[in-house]
């Protein structure tokens, strides 16, 4: 099979205009960026028009190392459901830079389900992580030009600054640093660090602004460090949440591209999926909901993460109800969580493949307790035999869930149609109640914390540092113990323990840290070292890219 | 009168497409971003039609803190050239966001001579800067990240890096650094810090490259270090030339926008102009001669850096052959070289006036040993008196020079007529010879300096510190020697003196450094101190800048 950008530039793309226009949007109603992609007037969402359509998430079973392909199964599904006539649109999250130069690759699909034009998304795309990466550090240089200038004055004294600046590149090298030094022109010496842009509280706000407004209230109350007297020093107190703003305006607005088969996708914002919420923006599934019947969505890492969050935060807050949930399993995953060998996952092992279900099992369990109707979609690999296949399905329709087979990969939207039959059959047939949170905003944080953990990962006992302590008392003491939370934990396992595969049960979970993210609107509680700033591989990806005839090779 | 955001505001844009069907180009030859900005394939520029064209350069005389308004008078002459039925077009650098949150404002004109959309210009624009800032640290990162995964193996070691990161930002807390800290995980420590990213070379590559080709061998040959066996290490000993070339591949086509009055402007690049050449691209001068009879383009700072180097390092390169310069002059400059104090040169002083005019003096005559035939334009303001302005006519007539009075701020293109005849009948009647240079790349590095120094500034004398005798030597055992030079010393003065204003003669100009940009191909000899990362004031712009009811307030 050729590679991504070989099939990438193998198609024919319709002028941006076009797509929109299915969408019935006006060309008025776009700003172009090139000939293929647009971002869109976000002033066109329509309440009426999104209590017509029909939202799906599409989330995981615990991931492998190499993914479990989420995006390109999220791409085929809608290809499936326009050859079935129906009017299907994505809302994906957008790729960083880092990665795509680094290992992981880009994060537009793959084989024959892609976004495109991929190679311009993988990039620069639409400027939105360079406008973020700017407020970030704009922010950042004000803050200490502030510090700077105002020693020995009466205005308000830092002791602790704890906002970062931020890159969309992988550079171990700033995560840590000591910056200002060269003597008293050059600023004050302060221990500090950069972090991927895609960690920047900035990109979680942005994914979960309403409207301009709601993102300038947000930039105001961001935390960015306490005063000698102990009080949280804000944004708003800074005086530059107006200049912050005025950097992201055009990056609030969705950016609107095509599928492989000239299908809408809205692909637009991509926090953390640890540390924030890791889900687009909320300006593009509202858009999508605007202008399409069914909207296909996904959450980052597997379903206890990413599902979970998308849940209690992004749901919680847009008063949004998926009709159902698309859980992807492949044999790979299912056969590594049932104590195969990583290095014999793509041969046949029926026991390795069955004790793996517990892994499905859980996630299942999860997404029908916040409520959601699931479609389990089986990855078809050439490997897989028959009755592999067949065990998974009876199982899923034991466990009370659809199953479909997804080729959606080698084929396209064609091999999709079986994932999106399925689909549209639960939608009619039991689509999903209402959502079900984990926990409610007026619980504590702590059992907020012990509700996720014990009913969502299977854990038993939490555990705070004597530093989580602490900010437990800060964050009460700043009267924000009503935000939502956001558990920062690998997403190998259920647990804190990413060697601990298929289902963990009954574990202690160690919060070591809790982090205010009082502008993004939500406490990040971080078990494990969480790293808020990769690494490139021995050989980066970045060494097989290049341009060969004006056309760009190595990207995937 | 208004401020530059509300006229701007005021003023009812043209689409993009109008402004350049206006210069035969087709909507298939553009990428537009959004409605009013777009980006116009390079492969459109022609020889023949540049040797049609009539290249005009503005420079100033020594400038004020508050700059002098080249920008300006070249929008405004522009703009008169269009009022007289010329096809005119504008070839002028891209701001930075550094100065427009800072101190400085915008790049993009002032008053009824203005480019537009003003805020999307000095804001993100087409995300040229931001390129520039990933291509710049993703290199970085790839060369940190090949020392550390290569420590003790048998690839080349390096001793000394002296590539440095980017941000387009003034934080004078990121002069200096030592990054990489936090144990063997996290990188190597070093001492680093970061530039604003204009001062990067990949910028001045930028502005500089011919094609996408000459760009990628630009790239590969930035020198990045040395090895521990005293070799240059290039990128293209690092391997990733392709990589940030493709990061760059879509910013090095030049940006079309729009004048007050709907002329084209072609905005892009925009280099420093001591450490670097300090003129817009070399796209957007030969797109906009391909495309326009009369092209007006500026060097930065006054006519001794920013027009030497136009001539000595870009029409060199790129042959090409101004018809005219037009020499920048106010009252207040003149006056300020003149010994008037500085609260005082708004104030008639004749004298003061007449005195300042051996600043101007100095700039004509090295205009004419350039080959130029010059117009000083003079900018004229409501307290400058008939005999002030009859005495600086009458020296320039005397002098060689045309002379005209422009009212461009307060008038737009109607105040610039006398300006646009003067041009026009200079162009017609006494054109500029062929450019001569101040040296031959033949001379000597030493002899290079030497000949700038004594028959451009009016020194005397030039010494080289340690370092830089040493750095002659590198230079010459690496086969540089036949670049051109690029001095890097204070805007302020002829001399390495920035308090020493009015003429300098015969002074000592003292060679701190000599750095290689191999990739953008000239060798900066510094005299003086360098920023080459400005700070911020006490109360930045950034406090001034807010949305109200959706428009951008405070920009300048």
């Amino acid at each position: 099979m050729k590679s991504d950008i070989e099939l990438a530039r193998e198609t024919k793309l319709k002028p941006i205009t076009e797509i929109a226009k299915n969408l019935q949007l006006n060309p008025d109603d776009l700003m172009p960026y090139g000939k293929f992609k647009a971002k869109v007037n976000y002033e066109l969402i329509s309440e009426e028009k999104m209590q017509l359509s029909n939202l799906i998430l599409v989330t995981a079973i615990t991931p492998t190392k190499a993914g479990i392909g989420k995006t390109t199964t999220s791409i085929s599904l809608a290809q499936g459901l326009e050859l079935l006539g129906k009017k299907a649109v994505l809302a994906l999250r957008e790729p960083s830079l880092g990665p795509c130069f680094g290992m992981k690759g880009g994060a537009t699909g793959g084989g024959y389900s892609q976004v495109l034009p991929m190679d311009e998304i993988n990039l620069h795309f639409t400027g939105d992580f360079h406008a973020i990466t700017s407020a970030n550090n704009m922010l950042a240089a004000l803050l200490d030009n502030y510090i700077y200038h105002n020693r020995g004055t009466d205005k308000p004294q830092l002791k602790q600054v704890i906002w970062k600046r931020v890159l969309d590149v992988n550079d171990r090298s700033l995560r840590q640093m000591v910056s200002g030094l060269g003597g008293s022109a050059n600023g004050i010496p302060a221990e500090t660090g950069f972090d991927i842009t895609a960690a920047s509280e900035i990109m979680a706000i942005l994914c979960l602004a309403k409207d301009l407004e709601d993102l300038e209230n947000r930039i105001n109350n961001i935390l960015l460090g306490y005063t000698v007297e102990n009080a949280p020093f804000y944004v708003r107190d800074l005086g530059v949440g107006g200049a912050i703003t005025v950097l992201l305006k055009d990056a609030l607005h969705p950016n609107l591209v095509q599928t492989m088969e000239g299908g809408a996708a809205f692909v637009h914002g991509g926090p953390f999926a640890n540390i924030a919420h890791g889900c687009n923006s909320l300006m593009a599934t509202r858009m999508a909901m605007s202008t399409g019947d069914y909207v296909i969505t996904e959450a980052g890492f597997g379903a206890d993460l990413g599902a979970e969050k998308f849940f209690d935060i992004k749901c919680r807050l847009a008063n949004l109800n998926p009709k159902a949930s698309v859980l992807v399993v492949t044999s790979q995953a299912l056969k590594m969580h049932g104590g195969v060998d990583v290095a014999d996952i793509s041969k046949p092992h029926t026991e390795g493949l069955e004790n793996g279900l517990l892994n499905v099992g859980v996630h299942l369990k999860n997404l029908q307790q916040f409520g959601q109707s699931v479609v389990v979609a089986f990855n078809q690999y050439h490997f897989d035999t028959e009755a592999e296949i067949e065990l998974v399905r009876k199982w899923c329709e034991g466990h009370g869930a659809a199953f479909a087979l997804n080729n959606g990969f080698t084929q396209g939207g064609k091999g999709a149609i079986e994932l999106a039959e399925t689909v549209l059959k639960t939608i009619e047939k039991v689509p999903s109640a209402n959502v079900k949170f984990a926990y409610a905003l007026e619980d504590s944080i702590e059992d907020k914390i012990r509700k996720v953990v014990v009913n969502v990962y299977g854990g038993k006992f939490i555990s705070f540092s004597p530093k989580a302590s602490l900010m437990l008392k800060r964050i009460n003491r700043l009267g924000l113990n009503n935000l939502p939370i956001c558990i920062a934990k690998t997403q190998y396992s259920f647990s804190d323990n990413p060697t601990h595969l298929g289902v963990a049960r009954d574990f202690e979970f160690k919060i070591a840290d809790l982090i205010i993210n009082s502008g993004a609107g939500f406490i990040v509680a971080v078990a494990g070292e969480m790293m808020r700033m990769p690494g490139l591989p021995k050989s980066p990806q970045a060494e097989q890219i290049f341009l060969q005839n004006g056309e760009i090779e190595g990207l995937s």
